[in-house]
């Protein structure tokens, strides 16, 4: 993928989704001891980031294959995003979802025109029942992060950030499936100016690092971790551009984790995700590499229930 | 005070406020059924518009006065914002606040360089314990609300809205001490364009919709609001501004005000205080009076803890 891909993406899909501002905070940069940038991708449409890359994918097939309408399977933003762009453009979205899944979640898809199939809450399963609908209805499957166009779009918002300060440093973003990192990598490398992608992983759920030093992807066994966007592992499109371009991943504890919402929260004054305070919390752990430097942090998005916040868990 | 004095005001304090964003919902102007642009105060200096009338308050003064240093009473925004303002123009600040004011005020206020005055918690004790610093170090008291300077400050959220903005049919603010609403209103008035000023006030401390009706300045006897930021009244200064330029003032219940931050966090992802979510709550309220309008609101500031919120009080 090369940097006109990248370009016209970013055309293509500027007219369904917000060029979304950069904050700085005087305090947080005295903690930091650094000058920090926050592209914040929770004011995204749907609240993340991920809304770039479904509108590029489902742009990007051609017309007889969009009226036959995109399937995914995911219970978070991605299932959100893909209906949402679908919507926008005309098109229509099957989202299969586990039967479990929380209905303020089923609720959030069909609001956004997106079609529910509710299946069993095995991954088998739901693999299963959006093959199903790709054979019935010739739908085309979209994967929410291991697909080039998806990784194109994501790419913008660092873009868009790069746009406005071309002379950062660093940038910092949270790893999950690797979509944003790769797309947030490939932005650094065509667009930045000698500055170096760092990705932030939680501890639990740090495969990412474990792929990056093994040389091959790694799963997690377990992921218990507050940031739930970043349970998913690595797919054969991004890991090698994450292997190319990233200069290191950084993993951090659940506390560092719910103490960089806090910050975030507390003196930024956005709401943003658990996933997103990833990639601060990995930024206040390199402070000593970052002394007076600029850096970009990019807030993935800001979909949480705000009545089960995790912060009372620092007190015990 | 007249359109020269504001539009002075603001080239004056510019250097040491933000020009905080303007930010919209597609979801949100759906639920109102009208178009809404948040002045988010809650992204200014320290946190809150109050900075902008204690910027002013503070450079007006002559530089021999300035040397003495200010004084004002307060354990909430004020306190800090004062701090703060005194500090970037190098001026001494006391801030005269209450014993058993929650010690995290009180390291706020310090950490602006504030000098924190402890003494009894009755107003009395406050007004005594701040006179005798005016005598003592010949320091200037700055009233929280009920001041020319301050009111023009804080009018200059509402200017810079209307600069983005020109065509507001609306625009709401809260209602505390009126040092706010009173500002808004002068701006609307010298830079709407047939613009109207309409005023959210709790019902449970709704002097300042009763002193509109009786035409004298009423207090509340009880103020039990999550709105801790509204439950001061009006004074002499800013009352007769309110009476002239204010179209009315609508009162919210505390379930009213806690859904309307809900949907402010939620949808907007912005981190806002009860008294913000006051402002939005009246526009909710008056969704007939709207429809298809163009509607300003603003989100007054945004320091809250997130550990005690007061949504989960929808539950019950």
């Amino acid at each position: 993928m090369d940097q006109k891909q990248l370009q016209e993406c970013h055309e293509r899909i500027k007219p369904f989704i917000h060029n979304t501002p950069v904050l700085t905070s005087r305090l947080i940069d005295q903690m930091v001891g650094a000058s920090v940038f926050f592209k914040c991708e929770n004011f995204q449409r749907m609240g993340a980031f991920k809304m770039r890359g479904a509108a590029n994918a489902i742009m990007q097939l051609p017309k007889a294959l969009q009226q036959k309408g995109v399937v995914t399977h995911s219970s978070g933003n991605f299932a959100q995003a893909l209906s949402l762009a679908a919507q926008s453009l005309g098109v229509k979205a099957f989202i299969v979802m586990p039967k479990n899944a929380p209905q303020v979640k089923k609720n959030a898809v069909k609001g956004y025109g997106g079609i529910v199939i509710e299946c069993e809450s095995t991954l088998e399963a739901r693999e299963k029942e959006a093959k199903k609908i790709e054979e019935e209805q010739g739908a085309t499957f979209i994967h929410p992060s291991n697909d080039d166009a998806v990784i194109l779009g994501q790419g913008t918002a660092c873009m868009e950030l790069l746009e406005k300060h071309s002379d950062l440093d660093y940038v910092f973003s949270p790893v999950g499936g690797g979509g944003l990192i790769a797309g947030t990598a490939l932005a650094v490398h065509y667009f930045g100016n000698s500055c170096k992608v760092i990705g932030g992983e939680p501890l639990e759920a740090d495969d990412a690092y474990r792929s990056l030093k093994s040389g091959v992807i790694e799963t997690n066994i377990t992921a218990n971790t507050v940031a739930d966007g970043l349970r998913t592992h690595l797919g054969d499109r991004n890991f090698p551009i994450i292997q190319r371009y990233v200069d290191h991943i950084t993993r951090v504890t659940e506390d560092e984790i719910v103490t960089a919402m806090q910050i975030l929260w507390e003196r930024l004054k956005i709401v943003c995700e658990p996933s997103s305070a990833v990639a601060f919390a990995a930024t206040l752990k390199e402070k000593e590499l970052l002394e007076d430097k600029k850096i970009g942090i990019i807030i993935s998005g800001g979909n949480v229930d705000v009545n089960r916040l995790p912060f009372s868990s620092l007190d015990s």
